[in-house]
């Protein structure tokens, strides 16, 4: 008898994938040039050199068998050592490597935390709108995703948490910068939530985790901060990713660090790494650990999101879209021009545009463009951003 | 709250993994020359040149971008029709790449596939001794793993099976080669196997899958056949690994397949993937998908595992070991010289002989030798095996 709920999962795609395949044969049909494909964030900017570099010093000057054999479960402590010490001079934050597990990335991190932290019949908040994919992990671990609106410019909305978090809440998640957003959440945001975690924690006695995504941490503009969340928060897990930083979503590599000031850091540890193993994940890909130990603190070419966040930015605006102006991660998130973001994005497709409606984040009438394509075809898609505008402009 | 379950999975580890976790430890204590680990299945035989060679090239030659992006969920449809060709030419089994899923490795495809053809409170029969990750992967999805004992010569006992089987049966895994004992199912068992299905799927009026978790495929002697299950049973669906092949285990990389020839295949796949994502993988490492493409029927040099085996077999048979002489994959499964095998792997300590006690693989009395080592290592432990035997011929 086949699993229903995963019947469904696998037969409704999430919409970005959708779309992402949609745009794979949109492109067969009508040429490269014609497509300007917002769906996924894949970044089209280059890795660093130095990704490339170290691969393959590391295929000519490491041992095959250890370069690829199994590493411990939790990862290659030196590179766990590494990870540590990065932590500990970039945040000024305590870093221990026995409490650092390398994953296949930041979806494998959050899995294994969730599936650590979480028991069936909790429930998990995120402001909204809210990376899709957060309510698949969560109702996997038979929880229920709580999703609670955040203010009118994206920043989490503390008191409407506050109401939202009960005795059946088991962690918050957020993800600054965010996706679907682009906002980064400032200090005071951290503090709040913080305090707020703190005092509900101790009226329903428990801990409250709070599960920080992180996979566009490095991806800022303008010299803006990220706070490091467990220096507000000591109960916080962080899921990393090397996917955006690097630009390997492709290559599955990342981690959940656990803040060695946590209450039970130990154990809160090892439960996740019971709970990575459960779902099958034997040890991080090997090659790819020894890489990004190599890596840390360094980041593709940045410069280049930020000009086409400014370029999309302001032609948009000229043309007439709404959006927050975004000061991190590679996405714009716009007002659709209809009420149905779903219909706005059909709409685009015949310009050869793919737009993300925001349904699926939680937060309707919106649609996300991801910005981490080549900055030759954002100055192509600008024409078919306006002709959408106009369309609309016209039956309105 | 924690989750309990998973707290206990983290906190015990697999006996495999703690010897070898112990193993590291004793060799910084008593030098790499003092210790034997016959723990783990970690190949010490180098990947075939190929590997580090088309690893070389694709860093090369590729587009970056591409290499280290996303792929499809699936797997990229190039990476699969390799691998569709390749079954099709070398099993004369139908093959639709459209049926193939990559995965981070067996344990992500048994992983999903559990995932998919199981729901909760169903059961999963597997011939005992088996892999002890099964019955992780296996209660991960509320299900219950129902060991069969082997025949004595380790071969499944049909019968039993038979018995065994009834309106929970979700799912069979089988495991040829086999981890621990090493033997290679033949044709006839196979077959009577898919026969027992078929008519029981028939009684309970529902599909009983069939999953071939088929990770030492390649690793045969004296030139014995692995039948390919799908052509004997319709609803099978292979788990493949390129771990132990290609000598690549840490860089978690294989694939399931679903027989084109399965009743409402494309339904069954899809539910794989939808099992897939909730589990967190989004796709199987890019860069590997791609190696794996260009190896497909290559293997390490079988040809130290079967030096190996016989130098292992004969000499520990010379000693008064007692073992069923194996025809595949890199173990021998050798019978413990005290009744309990935990107490027997505890004396192989003292001289260096990491042995794993068998009682995890649902079959005590025995210890599990992973001869997956350098033939030097193997050469250099026949004394402490001899010592060992010597200790308990004594005290007997």
């Amino acid at each position: 008898m086949l699993n229903e709920k995963m019947r469904k999962l696998g037969t409704k795609r999430s919409t970005i994938r959708e779309l992402f395949e949609y745009g794979k044969s949109l492109r067969r049909e009508r040429g490269d040039d014609a497509v300007f494909d917002y769906s996924l964030g894949n970044p089209s900017v280059a890795p660093p050199k130095k990704v490339d570099e170290v691969l393959t010093k590391l295929i000519k000057d490491c041992s095959p068998t250890l370069l690829h054999g199994y590493t411990s479960a939790e990862g290659d402590i030196e590179v766990r050592s590494r990870i540590a010490d990065y932590i500990r001079t970039s945040f000024g934050a305590n870093a221990d490597p026995s409490l650092i597990y390398m994953t296949a990335g930041a979806a494998a991190a959050l899995s294994a935390v969730l599936g650590a932290v979480v028991t069936e019949g909790e429930s998990v908040i995120t402001p909204a709108p809210y990376f899709p994919e957060y309510k698949v992990f969560v109702e996997a671990c038979g929880a229920n995703l709580v999703p609670v609106l955040t203010r009118a410019d994206f920043r989490p909305d503390i008191d409407a948490i506050a109401k939202a978090i009960d005795k059946t809440t088991a962690a918050i998640i957020i993800n600054s910068p965010n996706n679907p957003t682009g906002v980064v959440y400032p200090k005071e945001d951290i503090a709040a939530l913080a305090g707020l975690l703190k005092d509900k924690s101790e009226e329903f006695g428990k801990t409250i985790y709070l599960i920080s995504d992180e996979p566009y941490r490095e991806l800022v503009y303008d010299g803006i901060e990220v706070p490091f969340v467990p220096n507000f928060y000591k109960n916080t897990v962080v899921c990393y990713s090397y996917s955006k930083s690097l630009s390997i979503p492709g290559d599955r590599i990342g981690y959940a660090f656990v803040s060695p000031d946590m209450a039970d850091a130990d154990t809160v540890f090892r439960t996740i790494c019971g709970a990575g193993r459960a779902l099958g994940y034997v040890c991080a890909p090997s090659l790819l650990q020894r890489l990004v130990a190599e890596c840390c603190g360094i980041s593709s070419d940045i410069g280049i999101y930020k000009k086409n966040r400014d370029t999309l930015y302001s032609a948009l605006t000229e043309y007439g879209y709404e959006m927050a102006r975004p000061d991190g991660a590679f996405y714009l998130f716009v007002r659709s021009l209809c009420p149905d973001a779903k219909e706005f994005s059909l709409a685009a497709r015949k310009y050869g545009l793919l737009l993300v409606p925001s349904d699926d984040f939680g937060c309707p009438g919106y649609v996300r463009i991801a910005y981490c394509q080549s900055p030759d075809m954002i100055e192509r898609s600008l024409i078919a951003f306006r002709m959408l505008a106009e369309e609309f402009k016209n039956t309105l």
